[in-house]
């Protein structure tokens, strides 16, 4: 079957999460991202293709459908599309992940993106989520259903947690 | 069952959709969005509530879950969360939506961001999409499948079309 | 003569516009755009020349008191002075056109310039403008006249028409 | 006559001037700006008018035809067309001017714009113009005639200077 | 005697720290900012102040020459320059600040400026600095004497600690 | 003695100077200057460093307690550090200066950065500061003693001058 198998488990929580960076505007329609050629130099952000010859796969990345492996000590996974892996992205501030959590307490600690605010919505399962502000430090925290959608802004520290227990009984989906 | 019921129909197609527009940058940790007042005045963008009122739900908006009626002439529909329904992504510089498109043929007709890059990760069905260049007009497109990501830059025209034909049987999800 | 003879025709309408780009700002007085070289690698923007072998003719362009061609399928010429152009405008967001429009109809169809407003003022004739906003889609239209100065916001579709009619008589000029 | 009489003495320099101001890029399609009301508050940039109320006028301004008044002390006259005259301008980076200059001699006195580049098409006449670099100083000049452009870098001191003879005869346009 | 006493204790560490904020550009030459009214209306930034009735007082503040009191749990006093204290560097992007750090282990502990760079010169003592970068996770230490510059890249977890031993004998400065 | 000897005469006057350029923000946690090759290209800023070779001392310089030589025309010395000099800085937007002024008259003469607000700190003497608007022309002074803060907003033009007398006894710090 060609659809979208989001959840193995039932606790295991899926979320999409976009960030969006401060990259400089755009100067031309695109500027799609080459690999550093070796020696390379470096330049803030990346070289560009030829424009004439960008073609429309250079706007593509696939398998967002497939689980990230959670068996690692924290428990979670971030499965990140950026313009290291989505070429086309280059420039235009913009970048998303899928992120699994393993069931009961699979976290993606405390951590902070410098240049983006991160926008989340909750596919599968049930977050506890929060952010701190920098100054003076508050804590604001929210547990999040399915279809809820939570924003991180940017440069404060902020985690995301599993709080579902793992189902006793195995899921058809 | 608490899940995501992504699906009614393995017909219809599903897309999330990010979009990063030109905001300035936040000159505080958040500056929460409030509704224009009557006799309103406007500024460019919107005005703030007071800091220390901020709470944690001003970063939150529910029910994307909900599939969104499609029973229109072009056979889609766009649920926006954005500043005027997600009050504390004022200022952060993006926001998201839920596209739902009716089986064989459901369109989201050719538009333009003028302030915003557009992401898109379809979670059902199968899209063709695709942008047009500014200067001079060129067309890229591709079909899109559950999983897949494209990216379409910023102020370039484009559009969604769901190429799935309706299913000959019911489907349980 | 050494004058600027801008009408040949009193019914060709002649329009200055200028459009500023989305250019980063300069971090240098200037970084003068050089060519790209052969087999070159891209970036976004341009690369510059030595800042201390720029000259005067670096800021420099001439030539717009010549009128375009105007005889082509839609009747109207944009000559462009852009960093491709006047080397000197790389990274400092602005360029500068003339528009020439062909007797009772030339248009300059609808489009759209992804990265800049444009401002353009009426030197000879009689032209009917519009743009359509993105969201809704509203249109404003307006028949402007020699001396009118009319603003096209960044990322909108616009046009413009040559509304006036071919002279009967021959003009002195 | 309809035409655009561009000079009533040939020796009259005439030229247009663009500036890009750095305004923050729009967050609406447009942001008209307002008057401030009496025992206004200020911010940084202008308040806007409901869009809902915005109308093609909005974004005109009539009269550049209309040559400035040069019997001032340095012969000069600048007739800008900024947000304070054309508020649609408001948000969009970018403003316009009419500079007349009195024959021999009439001087747009050195000067800076902190925050705008500035470029000019000569319509009538012959100037002499030129900027200063900031450090180290640096003056680069050139003599323009009708029809050449030439660009002043944001924030640099520059001026422009008519070196036309006034004329002999009376003239004719 | 008006000179600036540094120095009480050797042992002091004092240094001055200068961070630029994400400020949008001015699009005045200055928007002196003001206090919030009561039952105010918040902006992202600041109100300003009527720009006729600006003074030069609006551009200064005095008073970085006085110790900060240390005598706190982390031993670190922070006396900062911002737009809070001198109104004239609203939207200017830019403010300083004043560290004193108690003998043998004041500590500026780990935090974050989400909006700003960090630059540091030490006028007074020897400090243990550092930053971790955001992904993967390095840390970057260095030890500061008088006279010596670093810089805290934007939105990096930092920290300054006083590493001198408070001196034995009574200092004449 | 490790020390900071600010002074060697009382009536050289000391500042600080911060200056903030509008450099695109950075796309990675930080890009090191490198110099530029031979035959090198330019693009607008600088190239940089591998961020996998970068360590702590690329955010490093010292020497800021050493006096400039004001033994020159005008009687005053500009030591900056920007990055030219702690290659750390590009990007980062921001550089500093020390400013020292010959007895009774050392003159930073009236200049302008037209990329970078400034803002001073006075550690010993007394300076008489000002700017100037741009349009109108309107003049700001003040006379500034140890510890007061001023700020020179972004393009205008401004100056500093010593006030302060030579002493006519020697001095022992």
């Amino acid at each position: 079957m060609k659809s979208f198998h989001f959840l193995a488990l039932l606790s295991l929580a899926l979320a999409f999460s976009f960030a969006s960076a401060f990259d400089p505007s755009p100067l031309q329609d695109f500027c799609v991202a080459i690999p550093e050629p070796k020696n390379a130099v470096f330049v803030n952000g990346k070289f560009c293709k030829n424009p004439n010859l960008t073609v429309a796969e250079d706007f593509f990345f696939p398998g967002l459908n497939v689980p990230g492996n959670t068996g690692n000590r924290v428990g979670s996974n971030v499965t990140l599309v950026n313009v290291d892996k989505l070429f086309g992205l280059n420039t235009l501030g913009i970048s998303l992940a899928r992120l699994d959590f393993a069931p009961d307490g699979g976290l993606n600690p405390p951590h902070t993106h410098p240049r983006a605010t991160e926008i989340l919505v909750v596919v599968e399962g049930t977050l506890y989520v929060g952010f701190v502000t920098s100054n003076p430090n508050r804590l604001f925290t929210k547990i999040l259903y399915p279809g809820d959608v939570f924003v991180f802004p940017i440069g404060l520290i902020h985690f995301q947690f599993n709080m579902q227990r793992p189902m006793q009984l195995p899921l058809l989906v």
